[in-house]
């Protein structure tokens, strides 16, 4: 045990000891019934006289904080319930870096606050992961363990377990998207995968272009890297292609983060015409693409579209996708596939970042994931959530204002609503959270912090029909009382 | 499906969707036995004629790509095994923006060749994984899922799950470190916890001192991060205070990353009177110390110290550490303990990073881990470990030439050894893998890539006594070889 004591001190070591351990135990750090190390072991550890060690523990049983089992040791008492367990507040000011960094800009990110119990909540960004199969998971866990033991456990590729990225492939081939295993590069979610292209193709200062609005915690990270985040407007068929001419024009950007499949928050896509003049425009312009396709082949009607990066053989175009919206998003295993110079830019920085993702999940998620399951899943979840998405179209058509506008979503699972004119959804959120709703505000979809403010997302696809009903009737009543009070 | 095809080319539509297919099935991208999508539904998807699907698939079947199961669908043939599995080379030149990223220097990190089966490896950086309870830790992840269900698998809190940090506070405690769960933060790995707090506190450019040498897997990450790495020399206590002093005064750093305990890759310790003496210099120097602390509790033999951060009240240190050495690297769950400004920042990098290590691996973890369970654990691993580096300390004695030299570790997994003056280890390494033994070569471990070049790392904890007697047999015998070819 590595008690810090000072020798040099005028505190006896004794004294020293015995108050690391009353601070400890009073704080709660030291719990009930641990024991302490025997005095002989702790002696030796920190080279001082087993009597003072004795002598410590004695102060301590004295006023309570331990008692001696004989021949067994010395283990801490139960203490009554502190009313403060944080540790003391330190003292001294903090160390002028420490000042410094504070004098940095924070974004505050505007959180969501916490739905309560009984609350319809339409706010979180995920899939209903009820949807998920966890009885079968938790064989294969149970397999993998069996057969493989402690491997199971060992470190992994740096780039991902290969025989998932081969699974990946095929899954993506037939999705519609040919690629190697080799330019399949797993990651701890999709928000890694953004962040390693970011950190490799960015520096502070350097300019991004996303989509206004865009996925809110993409703009977390992109602002926290010191990114000058530039929004280029969409409207029901995507990205502005005339918008995004001028934002190349203007801003020379080195990546273009976009979202062409059933977008974050609106729920549109882009068009399969825009699609291709995107991919001029990127290359005209040499500014890389990202796509992020975190549910593309939700699709509940209509035609598909071609990924950017099946419409790209040249490098120009990242994709990255996860299993978190289609499985489950506490796996945290998200990939993406490039190429070139930048896959093994990539590959290095994912190395060096956390040296892998856990070998453990993967092989699980590989043991579980078949083109077959896969499929299967897809199908039960589009069944789903397209009568989810049904229930919730028809819910606002009958119980919202007028003059709320929406777009209807043909796959995904947001809905984006326009709120009658000047009504500002941050101010409905509380009269939502008291009548028993929630929903993701506008605001932080926008890069400027300010736009839409009259906008904001639900998320249709976490509940069966009568509740998102029910929840669209509450969500009136709040838009009621809010119009009464301007 | 969303094959791509472009309605404006003069190839017909049924030979895209006919090509997509070919190319995937010959590839191995799409594997035997996998179904194609029902024609009605492809026709639907894509938005064209079910004859132009049927056509497509015709084809591919007068080929003998696929085959029809009537009343089934329509199946992949198995493909001979294909000698490039390689998609195609992509035509294209890269994009500029690649070409400008191959530009780069790329870093190339001296790998170590995969050791052969039979092959005495003692290169690896992780301690001896075959310890850990692998059934005990099957059963825990069939409690979590058994009583949690779904809920397992669910985003959980950023900055780590509450009950493991609560449970990461008791251990250190228990290990002379106090703090309070609100100032823990889960990481992916300790490397996770060293490259956000580099990302936080540090910009490409700037400067970071660290011994000389030091983790090789940190330098890679500091010189992907564009810094300037400074070494400043150890000896067998541990960092040189003049000579760090020195490199304070020349170069401003704004981060200290020091590995005070049971040093990798050399094994010492810095001595109790240094690290006062360390904290007292960056404080004055306005620089802030990472203190690496990934085997600190690994002790055999001699006194007990202090970590840093339990010296450290104002919060100037930033403490990480990991479950991989102790327990399993396939985990991936690693920590870091700091406070104030900087633990705000690094929280709100961390969640933007990758939202959050996998809640999952987190409750299994904090379901295992008590406190009794670790010091077991530490307690079974030290009485192992003790037995194999005397064993080692042992066999360099007895059969390596007589100017080698090493300093006798007191804890931890690793022999640092100098080789006879004139010896370069990079050049033993192949002469080594030859006589059937694996080891780290020095160099890797030095920020300037050159010096280190007669010294090399023996992790001894991963073999019984006798393997690495006949291992260290095997290395005196490939050194023999190397002298007589000089």
């Amino acid at each position: 045990m590595r008690i810090p004591i000072d020798r040099n001190s005028e505190i006896p070591l004794y004294r020293q000891i015995e108050q690391y351990f009353r601070q400890a135990i009073l704080s709660g750090s030291l719990t009930a019934q641990t024991r302490l190390p025997a005095s002989r072991t702790l002696a030796h550890d920190l080279g001082v006289n087993r009597i003072t060690i004795e002598t410590a523990y004695g102060e301590l049983e004295a006023d309570g904080l331990v008692y001696t089992h004989p021949g067994s040791g010395v283990y801490v008492l139960p203490m009554p319930a502190q009313p403060a367990r944080q540790p003391a507040p330190i003292d001294a000011l903090w160390p002028l870096w420490q000042q410094e960094l504070a004098l940095q800009p924070a974004e505050a990110s505007p959180r969501v606050p916490a739905a309560s119990p009984g609350c319809i909540d339409f706010s979180p960004g995920g899939g209903a992961s009820d949807l998920f199969p966890v009885e079968e998971f938790r064989k294969v866990l149970q397999n993998i363990l069996r057969r493989e033991g402690n491997a199971a456990l060992e470190y992994g590729d740096p780039c991902g377990y290969v025989p998932l990225r081969a699974t990946i492939a095929q899954v993506l081939a037939s999705q519609g998207l040919q690629t190697s295993p080799d330019n399949v590069l797993i990651t701890s979610g999709s928000q890694q995968a953004i962040a390693l292209v970011c950190q490799t193709l960015l520096r502070p200062g350097d300019c991004i272009l996303v989509e206004a609005p865009t996925y809110a915690s993409g703009l977390e990270l992109f602002h926290g890297l010191g990114l000058k985040v530039i929004g280029v407007p969409l409207d029901e068929n995507g990205l502005q292609m005339d918008a995004l001419e001028t934002a190349l024009q203007q801003h020379h950007p080195r990546l273009i983060y976009t979202i062409p499949n059933f977008h974050n928050p609106t729920g549109v896509c882009l068009s399969a015409a825009r699609r291709r003049t995107l991919l001029e425009l990127s290359r005209r312009h040499n500014a890389a693409v990202l796509e992020d396709d975190f549910v593309g082949d939700l699709r509940y009607e209509g035609r598909a579209l071609p990924t950017l990066k099946s419409l790209d053989p040249g490098g120009q175009v990242i994709y990255v996708s996860t299993f978190s919206k289609m499985l489950m998003p506490g796996l945290r295993v998200g990939f993406m596939v490039a190429d070139g110079p930048a896959l093994e830019r990539l590959a290095r920085l994912k190395r060096t970042t956390d040296l892998a993702t856990s070998s453990f999940i993967q092989r699980a998620l590989e043991n579980y994931v078949t083109i077959g399951r896969y499929q299967a899943h897809l199908r039960r979840s589009c069944l789903l959530y397209r009568r989810r998405r049904d229930a919730a179209l028809q819910a606002v058509r009958r119980w919202l204002p007028e003059q709320t506008r929406w777009t209807a979503p043909q796959g995904g699972l947001f809905l984006w609503l326009r709120l009658p004119p000047g009504m500002d959804s941050a101010r409905l959120l509380p009269l939502a959270l008291s009548a028993g709703v929630s929903f993701a505000p506008g605001r932080s979809f926008f890069a400027d912090g300010c736009s839409g403010a009259e906008a904001l997302r639900l998320n249709f696809t976490l509940l069966p029909p009568e509740q998102i009903d029910e929840g669209i009737q509450r969500l009136a009543r709040a838009l009621d009382q809010l119009s009464r009070s301007d």
